[in-house]
């Protein structure tokens, strides 16, 4: 069986480690070990009967959860079959309305997919080339980034910012940076359309959150996008939502059909936005556990992992981490996520999801069993 | 609250029959009654637990059910979000590749809607414009399209057929009459792209099933898009997929994200396939209640039924049909479909689902409750 190209792949992960799928301790997607709530299993079961209708069209009680859950009028937002889903349309937006569309280098492989499924003109901005991890150079680079574009990405003469269009992820996955929010706003006044993924931002407590929602009100060139699966941990059942002006969000939904998103995913929505006793377990576990997975990956010899917000961290080493996740599933039945579809990254970065005080030990314990054995490997070959 | 354009939206019926949503007795929505079968059921209560993982984005085990319920190779199968999803890209292929597409009208009113999000060129072969119901007549029309699109629909000096495309669907929705696959697959050597909406078809037993499926392998240029979620009675679940070569299934995928098909739909989808005793549970009872409900609809009075091979009767009448819809709402929480959406429909006709025996008599009870109090008006008025 071929590698998959996209990572979180579980069942070619289980045929390597000859288990059952469930049986794999997965750090390879970054999906909330809490998960999912009482609260979104019990409203999952109660949907059960209502597999035999179609679900509402309008999606209203849907809507009416998520704008009650941002403040924000209901008809700004548009709820789709994953973030995924919407990231898709987004994508033909910022083909047809941009001359140029930028992303940030790493960035999730589904965007330049999305891009290129519009034949979008997209540019990478490398926040890699300088020679190293300089995170704290990263606001710097978007701050300035007329400048960093024209220098890095093309042409100066060819490129009016005002005709182009920017795709963001803040939280930035795969490294867990974040960029402020006065930093992206900022933006919105430089550039035609700015499209920001905010599928990891609901892991920020209020205090630390950057997430610029409330600016679509006042901006018609902003679009966001959000996740309920991997807070909620229900990633099999698809679920995202967009949040921009109904212009916007009108013309998206005459590109689609009229149910997008299945039932138990408005159950499950409904009822996890109004579970505000797991949201608040899930940030105090997210700090705890944040921390003590960095100290133990700093620890590790041979391995340097980035700080993060977030819950996951990108992990440089000087092994070859094709090597190390298939001794990690072989021997531990362990799935961490290989950086090869992540152009710039390659062989010598992996990625790992926060998880529970006892499964974090257990990566830490078969990091330091494994490790040792393999070759060492410049990062830069 | 408005009437929906679409038609099928139990929460707008639900608060005119001022009851809860699954009070309401829906012959609206052409869901078959005797599902979702136990053996759907328990596997998607068994797929509680995959919710916390992303789908399998290669779809292994649901295409290889699939492939294997029509005999076909693997990669000739495209799960999707419901046919619907896989419609839109269907759409997006006949917009790209066609000068022109021609359907037939009246259709199910989301091909408009698709082939517009992809400004296809598109016109309809009106089936009802010779001044009356002459199905005998449509197999003709079918049989001779050049001649019927030449006349009716663009100038003939401008369309070279090996240029178009044309999408049908078969059986045909809302008449519930089935073309020969003799007919279909004459069609073939006509047209750039042929594609055929067949979400009706597993409704009919093998002995009179007219599906293209097999001509698939022999023609790059047919697209079959099928529907699971009418015949197992699990539309809020989303499922459904294409069958065609495998070139044009791999550029659907370029456009789409990784995960489209829910968990849920995974499991349903391969439990149901298996389930053969469902599927002659659900032929033997359509033979007997398509026919039940057809002589009941017959003898009542300023009703004129069509006949039809599927699970459900579009019907002519001489009332005013929402607002017979209306009376049956709130006097029998009976809610039937109305043809708004159906252009060359309007309102005197509508489309109701066979059901059980016991639902059937309720219907026709209240048929004749209601109908003798409305005003008659006139078919063309």
């Amino acid at each position: 069986m071929v590698r998959p190209v996209h990572g979180g792949n579980l069942v070619w992960a289980s045929q390597l480690a000859a288990c059952h799928p469930n049986e794999l301790l997965d750090f390879s997607a970054s999906i909330s070990p809490l998960g999912p709530p009482f609260s979104v299993r019990e409203a999952i079961q109660a949907a059960f009967s209502s597999a035999v209708n179609y679900p509402d069209p309008a999606y209203g009680a849907l809507n009416a959860a998520i704008a009650n859950h941002h403040n924000i009028p209901v008809d700004y937002v548009l709820p789709g079959n994953g973030a995924a889903e919407l990231l898709t349309w987004a994508a033909r937006d910022l083909a047809e309305r941009c001359t140029h569309t930028f992303l940030l280098a790493p960035g999730f492989s589904d965007y330049e997919r999305a891009l290129k499924a519009f034949s979008a003109r997209h540019f990478a901005i490398d926040l890699l080339d300088s020679g190293g991890w300089h995170i704290e150079q990263w606001d710097e680079t978007l701050s300035d980034i007329s400048k960093t574009i024209n220098s890095k990405a093309v042409n100066a003469k060819t490129v009016d910012l005002h005709q182009c269009g920017l795709l963001l992820n803040n939280p930035h996955n795969p490294t867990g940076t974040m960029f402020s929010a006065q930093k992206v706003r900022s933006l919105l006044t430089k550039f035609a359309l700015v499209v920001v993924d905010e599928a990891f931002m609901d892991f920020l407590s209020p205090d630390r959150d950057q997430s610029v929602v409330d600016a679509v009100t006042a901006f018609s060139n902003l679009v966001v996008l959000r996740s309920l699966t991997k807070f909620y941990s229900i990633p099999g059942i698809r679920l995202g939502y967009a949040v921009a002006q109904p212009d916007t969000l009108q013309r998206w939904q005459k590109w689609r059909d009229a149910w997008p998103v299945n039932s138990f995913a408005v159950a499950a929505g409904v009822a996890a936005l109004e579970d505000t006793a797991f949201t608040q377990r899930t940030w105090e576990w997210l700090e705890a556990e944040n921390a003590y997975l960095y100290e133990g990956l700093v620890a590790c010899e041979r391995l340097s992992p980035l700080p993060s917000c977030a819950n996951f961290f990108l992990v440089a080493c000087d092994v070859s981490v094709t090597e190390l996740q298939v001794q990690l599933l072989k021997r531990h039945k362990i799935y961490i996520r290989d950086c090869m579809s992540f152009r710039q990254l390659g062989d010598r970065f992996f990625r790992v999801a926060v998880k529970s005080r006892e499964d974090n030990q257990r990566l830490l314990d078969s990091l330091s069993d494994v490790l040792p054995e393999l070759k060492t490997v410049g990062h830069g070959s």
